[in-house]
């Protein structure tokens, strides 16, 4: 299926503060253009039409063929956009084939991957003669509603659309399944001097051929500085994964998620943040052995920090990579080693017990064996290990890397060395311990 | 589909030797029958129908209603068995339903699963009119070809079949996909008073209405003290795993095997005999903890060949499960760790060195690290990491754990311990580092 982008607009309030076209104004590293056409293509979407009109030059300049993107991009040039986005929309019936369906979308609205995904999901049920659009009923949590295209919706039929609609019930997200009855549609408004996509939809609305699909999830029409924000802060809060660890969740992403805003802007990559998180743990190891260990405790709660930022910039800027989560989780491993080693160096230098030298060598060999087990489990299970299905009550462990982190900056903070080696070789394997127990009813 | 297992002799010659029907005798801990039932049920094959003859009471007080072995087993007696083994099949003609086609299989014949699967792969292209015939072409590897039923074959049917045959390039397997065209053959052969499969058998191939399936790999006629012996060693012989580690495959399977030979007749579980394999680890580091370096080193190798015997005895005698998969990974990490720690705390309490303590950390955190990466790769790519493709030259680097733990026994033996853990931590995070930079290309 083929993706037609509306970038003909003059975009007058985000211009002025930005000084560029707003098709190509940076959102979090990305333009806002260019994020559009990639989570498009996470949903398997590959061929792509601009529909140019004030900007044409820079636009095509910045995106060329596509190439770069890995998609493949045309270009329609509308002439008359300042007249409205319908015959900015109508330009697309110089490359219609006949009976396609395609997605239509604003340059400027952003979306979840979910939220295209789903939409995807419904399209094959749209017929030639109607049309398809996401819309939002939690008015409560849409962005400015007053700014909105409201709609009248009576079950999943729009009944009638407007900007000024008094009696409404959802918002337009500006996100279409085109058929060739909206181009038709279009054109008839146009013949009758109505020049804006809505008086479109509406015409087809009045004999029930708008068809709804109500979102779940975020999306935003960046408009202005104000919206552009909100866009930064939905975009950011959707990097925490679903399945985060506690305290990854209540004390990491607090902070992660703003150097990860500051670095988005940067030309630095995930790859080189997993290596800057497992120098962090070096530096770690190296205070705690040089009897710093405030300093190796801070860093090792640094290090933890910045192993969510390497994948919250890739899941950000498009630039996951399976190499990527490969390198991540085997430095992951030796960074925990050797501050665990570096503990125990300190330990032994200052007690010379034999007891520092079995402690450490009890935490050495618990770190791995979480991973050790997931990964074995997926590979016999044939399924994911899911710490809240299958831990039961040993899932509040602080076993995994963010709580073993965090014993640890405690650990060096409060200068308690043996002691943290100690928890961290009981946690440990007690969570590997229960795990092979009570494992064996899931397999 | 179903299999018809012709269980119907007497079977003198080894009855004579083990004094129970032959159908019953066991081989390496599962009876002869039973082994040719949980074959073909790794085939999908659940339903069976067993011909009785000779030993009708002693079969199905013995196998029942297969409830025990995961299947259904119905039987049919053949009252005039001693006349001949076609007879013994055309009682199938009883619960024949239309348009079936079975396999039909001797109890005494033995076939590796993997000539079973191939042979079914292609019974779709049989009609109903012909019957699938298993031979053997590679007569130099054939046990006692003077016993087998010969044929003559040209191109993939048969010509003609007899035990006295002069003219001949393959012999008989005794695995046939039966049809309808089959049992009518057999009643026109009866008719003629000729008893055996072989003469039905030979009525069709004159029709050119036998094809057959040359197999690749073992199977074997168990008749006499001899074939029962030659069975026990090709048994044996497939249960080393294809990609076997140098040290494994070349020392400890010697003994593993051996090992496996004699516990297999006992009701020793694979899950014991992984407990029990690290309980030796145990020991070896407690011998290595109490300065005697010797049995350590020697106890590390017999860890690493009894860490064989388990997936031995559990593919003989059919107990492979997803547990004892996870269980043995685990338990093996387990033993690594605690053999190292024994190394590390014995060159601690004659140096009393720091940097026992570092190079033993340094060992520690190597050895999962195969694994580690290994599962997580199978994870990210969803395929699995095979040394001699991703590995290169690297493969030869004793890094996996047949390797380590020969390095471990060396090490004990020569009393060398700091060059041993010396030399398991740069293997080990050789391995790793270098897979880190070479597996890009993979992924």
């Amino acid at each position: 299926m083929k993706a037609v982008i509306l970038a003909a607009g003059e975009g007058k309030r985000l211009r002025s503060h930005f000084n560029r076209p707003k098709p190509l104004v940076s959102l979090l590293g990305v333009s806002l253009i260019e994020r559009n056409i990639l989570t498009l293509k996470e949903c398997n979407i590959k061929d792509f039409t601009i529909i140019t009109g004030c900007y044409e030059r820079e636009i095509k300049e910045y995106l060329g063929n596509g190439e770069k993107l890995g998609v493949n991009i045309t270009y329609l040039h509308n002439r008359d956009w300042q007249l409205g986005n319908g015959v900015s929309a109508y330009t697309y019936h110089k490359n219609y084939r006949q009976n396609e369906k395609f997605i239509l979308l604003m340059a400027d609205h952003l979306f979840q991957e979910e939220v295209i995904k789903n939409f995807l999901k419904q399209a094959p049920k749209i017929n030639q003669n109607e049309i398809f659009l996401a819309a939002d009923k939690d008015l409560d949590k849409v962005y400015d509603v007053e700014e909105c295209t409201k709609i009248k919706a009576e079950g999943n039929l729009a009944r009638e659309l407007g900007k000024d609609l008094q009696d409404f019930n959802a918002v337009d997200c500006g996100l279409f399944l085109g058929t060739k009855a909206l181009l038709n549609a279009l054109s008839q408004a146009i013949s009758q001097n109505q020049y804006t996509l809505t008086a479109a939809v509406n015409l087809m609305a009045k004999q029930g051929k708008v068809k709804l699909h109500f979102i779940k999830g975020h999306w935003i029409d960046v408009d202005d500085p104000e919206s552009y924000k909100q866009a930064e802060k939905i975009l950011l809060q959707a990097l925490v994964p679903p399945k985060d660890g506690f305290i990854s969740r209540t004390i990491n992403r607090k902070f992660s998620l703003k150097i990860t805003k500051k670095l988005a802007k940067t030309k630095v990559t995930p790859n080189q943040i997993t290596l800057l998180s497992f120098f962090t743990a070096v530096a770690s190891s190296l205070f705690f052995a040089g009897l710093h260990p405030f300093w190796g405790g801070l860093l090792a709660q640094i290090t933890s920090i910045l192993d969510g930022v390497d994948g919250e910039i890739a899941r950000l800027k498009f630039l996951k990579s399976k190499y990527g989560g490969l390198f991540d989780s085997i430095l992951d491993r030796y960074g925990d080693f050797i501050i665990v080693i570096g503990m125990g160096y300190a330990w032994y230098f200052t007690a010379e017990s034999l007891l520092a030298l079995l402690i450490c060598a009890a935490a050495l060999s618990g770190i791995p064996m979480s991973m050790l087990f997931k990964e074995k489990f997926h590979t016999i299970a044939q399924t994911t290990y899911l710490p809240e299905k299958h831990d039961g009550l040993f899932r509040y462990l602080p076993a995994n890397r963010d709580g073993r982190l965090f014993i640890i900056m405690l650990g060096g903070i409060l200068n308690w060395i043996p002691a943290t080696l100690i928890i961290l070789a009981i946690v440990t394997h007690l969570q590997t311990l229960f795990r092979l127990f009570n494992v064996r009813k899931f397999l």
